[in-house]
C-alpha cells in the first residue's frame, strides 16, 4: 500500500436543488433550498478552502428525468436535478471569495457555440486567475435535445465526431489566436496589443466554421483544464486525447479500476504520460466520530429519501422505465450491457451476490445516488479512501453529499485532518494555476503531446519556457 | 422646467479595456488594466452602490472594429473593444458586494440558444433577487458573423424577425412554464414542485422549435426587465412592442427628443402606457470643482487619446472605412443616411454649423466616443442634465467614462449631491427588484398589456395580485 501517495478531493455539486439522492433535501438539517443564493455557494466555497479542498466540480443537466412513468412528474416532485440553473454564474462569486479554491464546470458542447462558449471560459480563467476547469460534455438526455428543437439527441457515436471537431474549433481560439507577447500594454507608446501577433482563426471543419480573431487576450490557462467522463469506446478514444482528469463513477471497484487503466493505456498508446490523466472517483461520505455514530447517521439519512425519487433516477439513467416492473421482484431485465453492468456494480458492491429487488435497487440510491456511500468512522473512511486509491490508482475523489452542507462539513471536520495525520493530504494549497496545482508548477498550460499544445503557433519557446 | 423630476443614471461599461473613447486607457489615472479581475468589477459595483446609481449597464461586441484600412489592426493597438470579455461572467462577484445596485447586460441573441439562455437569465435573476435587466441586441459586425462560420450577419430585417420568434420561446420559458404557485417545497410531504403546474413549453415558429419545460424555477422577476436601442424603423417596431426601456446615443438633442416621442408614440398606438418605455440618454461627463478646472481635465484627457483609435471606431460605427479620405479635406461623403446623420449631429452639437474634416470628426469623439461629452462645474453638469430632461422628455442617463474610473467617481462625488440637493436624485434606494426600483412596489413582473405578460397562464390572478 503506497501509504504516502497524495490524495486530491473535489465536492461534487449542481446548482440544483436535489442532485443525486432521492429527495434527501427533506431532511431537516439540509439546507439545499439556498442553492439560488449567492450566499450559500459563498459560503461553501469558503468552507472547502479552509480545508485545501482542491476544486468544486459542478455537474450540469440540460433536460428532464422523465424516463420513470414516462414523464418528468416525480423528477419534479422530488426536484430530482429539476429545477436548476447555470452552474457557470455561481462561480465569479465564489471566486471573489476565495484565492486557491478550483473550479471545474461542466458545460454542454451541444448547447454552446464554440465562439462565444471560449470566450466565456477565457473570461472565467481571467477572473479566477487560472482557476478553472471544464468538464467536457456532448449531451445525454432527449429532452434537452427537445429544448433546441430537434426530436432526439444526436446519435452517440456522432456526438464524439462532433465533439473533436469542436475541440479544434476552441483550441484553435485559446491557443493559437494570440501569441503569448500579443499584448504589450505600453500606454506610452499607445499600444496594447501587437497586431502582427494576434491572427484570425480558421476552421472548415465538417459541423464547424471560423473565420475569427479570438476575443479574449490570453489567459492564465489559455484552455481551462480538461475533464471528461466518456465510458463508451468513443468516449474512452475521445477522453484518452484530450482529457487531462477524467471522472468515474465509484459504484463499481473492479470497474473503476479497469478503466482507469484502459484509459492510460490508450492515452500511452497516443504517446501521452500516461499520468497526466489524473482519475477522481465518485464517492459519497457518511462519517461521525464513532461508526456506531455514523451508521445511525446513514439510517437517519434514509428515512427522508424517497423511493420514488430514486426510481426516477434510476430509471434515467438505466433509460427504461422501472415503474413497468413489480417492486419486489428480482431485477432481471438487462436490456442493455450499461444496465446489468451498472446493476451488477450495486450487487457486487453490497457484496450480496442475490439479484436484487427493484426496491432494494431504488433503496440502494438513496443515500449514496449513483454511486458508492462509506459509511464508518473518520479512520474507516480513510482507510478506504487509501484502498480505493492502492486498488483502483486513482489520484482523488468527487465527494458527493447525501444532505448539504453536513456531508461535506463533516468530511472537512473529520476525515481531512486524519488524511493530513496520515501524510496523504496537503496542509496548504500549491501555487498557480489549476493545472499547476494538478501537474506542478510550469505547467499552466496544455503542453505537447497533448493535441491542444500542437494549437500554439510559438509552441516551442512555450514548451522551453515550462520545460 | 420640471425640477423635481427624477433623474435615473446608470453607468455605461463594458468588459474590455477600451470602450468608447480614442485610446484613453493610456492616462497615467485610468485603471482600466483592471477588467480582467475581480477586483475592478467588486470595488466599481460598491462605489456606484454608494452613491445609489440604478445600475451598471453593461455593453458587448462580438466581433472586431475592422472597417478601417479593411483591417483590425488600429482595434488591436489601441484595445478598441478587443480585446474583450463576457459581461454575465462579472454580475454574480458584483452582487455579491452589494444589495439594491441593478445590472443591465448586453446579450446577443444570435449567439444564445433561447433554452440556455433562458436559464441563464434566470439564474442570475434568482442570484441577484431580482436586479437583472436585459439589453436585447441582435448583433451587428460581420466578423461576429464570421465567429458563427457565416459569410456577413443576417440582413437587417430579417434579424428582427428571428428577434421576433425568439422573445416569443424566452417569454414562454420565463412566464410561461412554471405557474406562480407551482413550488410548493414541503419537505413534510416530500414535494419540491406540484407537477401539475409545471408545463411543458411548445413552440414552433419559423426560426426556433423548442417543446420542453422551463430549467429554472420562477424568479423574483421571471422576464429581466427589458433595454433594446432600436432605431431602424423594424428596430423602433421591436422596441416600442417589447422595450420596457430604450437607449440612445445622446450626439444630438433634437434627435433624442424625436426618437423619445416617437418610441413613445408606437407604445401607446400598441395600447401601452407611454411612459412605461423608460428613456436613457448616453452622455459622457467630465467634470471638476470649477468649469476651468474641469475644462483642464477635459484638455489633459484629449492629450492621451489617439486620432487613430477614433477613426477605428468611427469607421466601424459608419460602415464606411474613412482611411480612405484626406484628413483635413472637410468630410462630405454620406454614403448612408446613418452617416449623414451621425456627422450632422456632431457637426449640430459642436454649434459651430460647418463641415467638419475628418481629423475634427476623429478629435471629437476621442473624449466622448460616441456621444456628446458634458464639460462643466457640478452645478453647469446638472444644469445640462436637467435640460436634456426637459428638451428630450428622458427619464435617466447612461453616464459613459473617459478614463476609468475617474470620470464616474468624479460624476458621483461632484455631480450626484447637487443634483440631490435640487431634489432630483435619491437618498436611498427604492425596494424590490430591477422593474420595481423603475416602475414602483408590485410590479416586480411584466404587467398587460406588454406581450410578455399575456403568455402567463395564470396572468389574470398575477395582475391582481400586482395591481
Amino acid at each position: 500500500m503506497t501509504e504516502t501517495r497524495e490524495i486530491r478531493i473535489n465536492a461534487f455539486e449542481m446548482n440544483c436543488l436535489g442532485h443525486l439522492c432521492g429527495g434527501l433535501w427533506a431532511h431537516p438539517r439540509d439546507v439545499s433550498a439556498g442553492y439560488k443564493t449567492l450566499d450559500y455557494w459563498v459560503d461553501l466555497a469558503k468552507t472547502l478552502e479552509s480545508a485545501f479542498i482542491d476544486a468544486i466540480f459542478l455537474a450540469d443537466v440540460l433536460g428532464l428525468y422523465d424516463v420513470y412513468r414516462a414523464g418528468p412528474e416525480a423528477a419534479l416532485r422530488y426536484a430530482t436535478q429539476v429545477p436548476n440553473n447555470d452552474p457557470l454564474l455561481i462561480i465569479p462569486a465564489m471566486a471573489a471569495a476565495t484565492s486557491h479554491l478550483s473550479f471545474a464546470t461542466t458545460a454542454i458542447l451541444s448547447f454552446e457555440p464554440p465562439y462565444t462558449f471560449a470566450r466565456r471560459m477565457s473570461t472565467l480563467d481571467h477572473l479566477t486567475k487560472g482557476r478553472i476547469g471544464w468538464n467536457i460534455v456532448t449531451g445525454y438526455l432527449d429532452s434537452a435535445a427537445r429544448g433546441a428543437g430537434k426530436e432526439k439527441q444526436t446519435s452517440h457515436d456522432l456526438r464524439y465526431d462532433v465533439a473533436e471537431d469542436y475541440m479544434a474549433v476552441v483550441y484553435k481560439l485559446w491557443e493559437q489566436s494570440w501569441d503569448d507577447d500579443a499584448v504589450v500594454a505600453d500606454p506610452t507608446r499607445h499600444i496594447y496589443a501587437d497586431p502582427t501577433r494576434v491572427y484570425a482563426v480558421h476552421h472548415d471543419g465538417p459541423y464547424y466554421q471560423i473565420n475569427a480573431i479570438h476575443l479574449s487576450e490570453p489567459s492564465p490557462q489559455r484552455t481551462p483544464l480538461l475533464f471528461q467522463a466518456g465510458t463508451s469506446e468513443k468516449g474512452k478514444g475521445f477522453a484518452s486525447r484530450h482529457a487531462e482528469a477524467v471522472f468515474l463513477n465509484g459504484r463499481s471497484k473492479p470497474n473503476v479500476q479497469a478503466s482507469i487503466a484502459d484509459i492510460r493505456r490508450r492515452a500511452a498508446a497516443l504517446g501521452r504520460n500516461p499520468h497526466d490523466v489524473k482519475a477522481f472517483v465518485e464517492l459519497n461520505v457518511v462519517t461521525a466520530e464513532t461508526e456506531a455514530a455514523a451508521r445511525a447517521k446513514f439510517d437517519d439519512y434514509r428515512k427522508y429519501g424517497s423511493i420514488e425519487a430514486s426510481l426516477a433516477l434510476l430509471s434515467g439513467w438505466m433509460g427504461t422505465d422501472l415503474s413497468k416492473y413489480d417492486l419486489d421482484e428480482p431485477f432481471k431485465h438487462f436490456e442493455s450491457e450499461a444496465i446489468r453492468s451498472g446493476v451488477e456494480s450495486l450487487t457486487v458492491n453490497n457484496r450480496r451476490g442475490k439479484v436484487w429487488t427493484v426496491r432494494e435497487l431504488a433503496e440502494a440510491t438513496i443515500v449514496g445516488g449513483s454511486t458508492t456511500t462509506l459509511v464508518g468512522s473518520p479512520e474507516q473512511i480513510a482507510d478506504a479512501l487509501q484502498e480505493w486509491q492502492r486498488d483502483t490508482d486513482c489520484d482523488g475523489f468527487n465527494i458527493s453529499y447525501a444532505i448539504r452542507t453536513e456531508t461535506i462539513t463533516d468530511f472537512i471536520e473529520l476525515v481531512i485532518p486524519v488524511l493530513q495525520e496520515r501524510g496523504v493530504y496537503k496542509r496548504a494549497y500549491g501555487e498557480g494555476t489549476f493545472r499547476e496545482k494538478i501537474f506542478g508548477r510550469g505547467r499552466a498550460r496544455l503542453q505537447a503531446p497533448h493535441p491542444g499544445a500542437a494549437y500554439r503557433k510559438n509552441r516551442l519557446l512555450a514548451d522551453v519556457d515550462s520545460a
